[in-house]
């Protein structure tokens, strides 16, 4: 397979400075989890942020079904990078990070310095961020592909997007 | 648990008419598929459009990681419904679709119909759509998970959003 042209770029610190800025300035994403019942991968809309660490993390409800999936099987992906104009949706960056799923213990300490970011980055989150069924979760990345536009892929660990 | 209080309201005409113009109007979505190497559900971007019968189809490469990923098992998804303002991304109608991808074969009569139509949609592809390595799956839908803001959320059959 030597001689089979490759797609993947050699990683470069502009691939890693797109890298992390896709994943920290993201304010919503489509979150791919797999269907318990089905087996299907099943995608929706989530809202999310990052922490200090770089991890991003999420506000969901047991009463979404992609919550019920990542308590029964953490294996999940976010593709974050959202076209916010008319332009071509396959020029804009976007990357496609495979995650496992952490609850976070709501007595921890760190909850509340994530609902402290959280609430900074999405202030309408105040009307529920409080309610029995919504909890944190952090995303934690293992690894990410990262398409800065045509002919620019890049397959980066999670080092790269991190930090 | 019948006295638990459901969040699925019933299917009415309004929410047909919804998930079927989020799903005909859809240019670009965001596409779940599992991966072969690993089993994670792995999200990307894709353009699509939708046929006379109404079901959606891609344009895609064989280097493409979710091409790959559906040759090897079928099952997939889509989000559909795109902000497209800088409004509350959880107020904007969304709609997850598991679907069944099927290749369409170069040289049926479908072909040709399915090119003329996407090229409608996506003038841009035609500086790819004949490269060797590009062909069209129709991703046939098996349902549909539509949510139309906080608190609208239906499941609907194939035949509400088809047709």
């Amino acid at each position: 397979m030597a001689d089979k042209p490759s797609v993947i770029r050699e990683t470069d610190n502009e691939a890693r400075e797109l890298a992390k800025s896709l994943l920290r300035e993201a304010r919503f994403a489509a979150i791919g989890v797999l269907d318990p019942e089905t087996g299907f991968p099943a995608v929706s809309r989530i809202i999310l942020t990052t922490s200090d660490d770089g991890v991003p993390f999420i506000l969901a409800s047991t009463l979404a079904a992609h919550t019920q999936a990542i308590l029964k099987d953490p294996r999940c992906s976010l593709l974050v990078g959202e076209p916010q104009d008319k332009g071509d949706p396959l020029v804009h960056p976007r990357m496609t990070v495979p995650c496992i799923a952490e609850k976070v213990a709501k007595d921890s300490d760190a909850h509340g310095r994530l609902r402290e970011r959280f609430l900074t980055t999405h202030p309408k989150a105040k009307l529920y961020i409080d309610f029995g069924d919504f909890g944190f979760y952090r995303l934690v990345p293992q690894g990410a592909a990262l398409n800065g536009g045509f002919g620019k892929a890049f397959l980066l660990t999670p080092a790269d997007i991190l930090g």
